[in-house]
């Protein structure tokens, strides 16, 4: 057990993965709040933005000039693509480690970074050594990292949900991968926009970035990494009347050798010491409301009769396991802490 | 312009296909409503059951046995799968016209019929001669009709995506046709059940029926017929925290004669003269709550950037494209009137 | 009946009230659309921005400065405070009346006006020739009226719901009228604000403008007129999880005269002729999906056992009978046609 | 601290109150769940049914006839009305403290209660000696108690917002108090009804109960007690679309005692100690999901300029302060536990 608490920064508390950080590391038994900045409200107490957090985060936001960062043991940015990358090096430099929930870390190759992301990418060298971070995934290179790239909630969904048969070449790539996912609208952010009011986004659903979305080839990067041959992917995703949840419904063509195998062993072997992933006996689909509020992620498994396609059903909370409670999954490895500390939040259902 | 007025007989007028029939009918200039069965409500006024229907209905719930549907031109049957079947013969004996929003009459093979419904089906003569009534695809059929089985909400989005891209043999049939097909709740009709309790469906969505639901035979049936060809279908329907509306995401392979056409010329042109099919303009993507309340269906179609892959996107009105709009459409041709009469309601946004 | 059409003008039809209005006028059958402003959207077709009117709808947004508004009948202004006033002499002068779905013409104290919008009135004199535009209770003036002060969408439920009361002296003065007053999202408009987000808007409700609505001034001052007394009013609306409906809940304090009275017969007897109030059957309460979509208000009342204090529960569709419904009732008023023309849109439920 | 810890065992683990019992009690470290019993789903392994729970509660319901309850040091009722009364004495002859959830406790007078549950009370010595289940007003007496009614969820925001006043006598009760409550469909419990169907109560509201509502008796007989003087009281429940969340917005005519005091000081002074009672800045209103699965509840006072009528706006997670949460509470205090112990649940918004 660890003597010390971790000192926490958070870079841009105020949208809703930074709210769910603070949720989240305001009862963490081993974190101490040290900072959360943000330029537009500096001074404004936190909990004056958001009152669920009254009596459980005393702090006010501070101007990132004055945040004293470099004194933090780990730092989250839960901000705009392009700011991590900016204060990176110095943090660095002062032995800080880096969570980052935007985009910024996330894709090795620069270009297309800077193809979708419309912005060059401005410290190469710290990219390369930065992790992609989903624990059940990079564990061991997690565990000494100095960055993590935190993946986007839709590409955490497809990959765990893909990774056993990627793992065990069981795919047949003659057939492109396809996931259609489906998204609550907290994912799109806390940002003032018409076509997520209330009264856009209720009672009704879309599909939207079918021409492109830019999980799609942070998605497209690891698929390929994991299956070490080029896969064919094709992501629609959609927008559901929902605040927090994401489900996504993926579709694989097997290969042969899947045909003799016993699939759900396979997933429940392969996950078996996996506190947050749950593969659901046969039969048992998943509901997102399921692992409202949690780190959870629980896959479902369906084989088409005479058919040598399979349908995977995966649910997680996109802010969860689908941004916060992952950074903080990935911190507890970093700091060598259990890797549930914090994170046991029973779901909040109904 | 017809002179006389239609009369109209509805049994089993207490589900969401029943009242979303009287809000349709109770303003249709051809129509009299003549009757309105529930044998356990009957004596009710309907508008106490439904205040919205207060000013508009003012019938009561009548016992079927007294309601004289003999005397009417048509019934509509909104009511549990089995009950059309066991009148329609005497309806036609009685030169009534059927139009049936259960399952009897929408799958000419009857042993699939009992497979999935769980009762012999009881008057295969009657079957031989029914209609599928999309009216669309089958118009002609359709004016001559006595007996139409009203397509299921799920598959008029999926056949009515397809219809250009089968009746041209643009599909690879080596690839599944996947149907990920998401409903708003109503569509689980207005039964006390758990399940779609507000406090369990809201904030909450979920697959279901991977492993079989009954409307996969209804389309895979049409598919065949379509396509001239069996075809391989995979369809997994979701359940959506709305009310109202349906989409379906539909993937297909598309056959190599397909590269060298404006597939999107092909849309608009084969659905050029049909008010209730609108072909969205490319990279337009359409919300559900662009048809809520109306009669209208909006289809997207998005070609994947260097594959052989098709991603249709179809929304409609899952209560009524998908069941009592679609049925007075059918109505309406079955009687001459002009097909759009009763259903230019402009859809409810926001 | 009207052989010549009504040619409208809409100044601001990007927001609500105005998707609003077009969805009404768009077939109401002595309406032609003649023009739709916004000075950022000029240019865009209109069923671009509400893919709802696609096939409706086929105008563009045009300029202020080239939509010859001085050629219309009629101009609503569906726009911020003080957009009309700017420019209504300018109509008047050409004949065009006007009906002001914002502010400017509700408060016929121009004080009371500049507290509480925060500008001053430009146009006083034709402020006072004004109509507040409710025709249950104004029906004669705005026959003749040239201007309408379309009312809040608050104050239509509070105002109905006491009319009778107030006409008859039927209220104890000594104590306040409460209005407790629940309103859906759209209420507050299409502007893009963090408030009025999905995700801060779900699944939430809260009470605002406590301390000062601008509701409250202008119930106020109807409320004294229809006194002819001042009245103590204390009013509290609340933001309720719903895209459109309202529901005000009204306690008063009866006086000894309406002891001996049936108040049911005498709201019933008020609203007999009026095609838009519906009083519900003793017993009953509105729900407010029974209005949705539709210019009716419901309004049920229940004595408290063994007290002089009445409660009075009154339910309308904000956007219609609180807004859009109401504007067109009184331009049918003030150009002779029949009162419910193209408002006999049937309430959509579920 | 203590050592050994509580056995607990539930009665009717199936509905709301259960699973929220379930959430706190699984991560309650002081506990040891010992049986969770529902007569219709013995057997079923509780996660199967509430798959929240999957990897929390490993117990599976048990029969009540079998679940040796007399061996826990408390048992829980969330059960329907009438079950905790009749197994009362002989639990307490086992010595076994009992917390009921359902309204067997909670009313004093056995003739009111008959009158509200249409059911006699079976053991009304029982019921002399059992406590009100709200900590705030009555923590002496449940540290000693054997018995606890526990609130119904409406009372607790009602009486917690006005005990500070009561206590004071700074009311004037010549004007009825008027508690206008807005709650959650949740409260309505899990039990298969139309009237709560998705597609009834989404997007919809209402009032209910007008002419009588069972938690008015509860809360009129507290507010007799805390008042020491009869209390004419309306109370108007309205049903809100959301899950959970609670918000009662309370009108109250101050005596001239009250105008020289500081009630906001009052109020926080009050309340200053309890953790689970938030009293908001003047000028801030609170917002049911700030306490979203917590235990907390908000309030904020308003007083009427140039009036004696005083606005109080209480909020409350109606599962949870309104009764799962306050029944761990008391349990809590009844065993000597840290008040707070399992509680500290942070707030989920978004």
């Amino acid at each position: 057990m660890m003597s010390k608490k971790i000192k926490v920064g958070i870079v841009g508390g105020t949208g809703y993965t930074g709210v769910e950080l603070l949720r989240l590391l305001a009862v963490h038994p081993n974190v101490e709040l040290a900072a959360i900045t943000s330029r537009g409200d500096a001074g404004l107490p936190v909990a004056d933005m958001f009152p669920s957090l009254r009596g459980y985060v005393n702090l006010a936001f501070s101007d990132p000039a004055n945040a004293n960062l470099n004194q933090c043991d780990v730092v989250f940015f839960a901000t705009p693509h392009g700011v991590a990358m900016s204060q990176a090096q110095a943090l660095l430099d002062a032995n800080v480690k880096i969570i980052d929930l935007a985009a910024d870390f996330r894709l090795q190759d620069t270009a297309v970074f800077e193809k979708w992301y419309k912005m060059p990418h401005s410290c190469p060298e710290v990219l390369k050594n930065a992790v992609y971070g989903i624990p059940e995934l990079y564990r061991a290179q997690i565990k000494s990292a100095q960055v993590i790239g935190n993946p986007g909630c839709y590409p955490t969904t497809v990959l765990l949900g893909l990774a056993p048969l990627l793992e065990q070449g069981l795919i047949d790539f003659s057939a492109p991968i396809i996931a259609d996912s489906k998204s609550g609208v907290s994912g799109a952010g806390r940002k003032a926009e018409v076509a997520t009011l209330f009264a856009e986004a209720s009672d009704n659903m879309k599909a939207y970035g079918v021409s492109g979305h830019r999980h799609h080839p942070e998605i497209h990067a690891q698929l390929t990494k994991l299956a070490n041959n080029d896969v064919q992917f094709v992501f629609v995703p959609h927008l559901i009347p929902m605040i927090r949840g994401m489900l996504s419904t993926i579709y694989v063509k097997l290969s042969e050798k899947a045909n003799s195998l016993d699939l759900q062993a396979l997933f429940e072997a392969r996950y078996k010491n996996e506190r947050f992933v749950d593969v659901l006996p046969t039969g048992v689909l998943p509901e997102t409301r399921s692992v409202r509020g949690s780190n959870q992620i629980r896959i479902a498994l369906h084989k088409q009769v005479s058919s040598d396609y399979l349908t995977l059903v995966v649910v997680q909370d996109n802010l969860v396991k689908g941004a916060a409670g992952q950074a903080v999954q990935n911190m507890n490895i970093m700091f060598g802490v259990a890797e549930n500390t914090g994170l046991e939040v029973v779901p909040l259902l109904p």
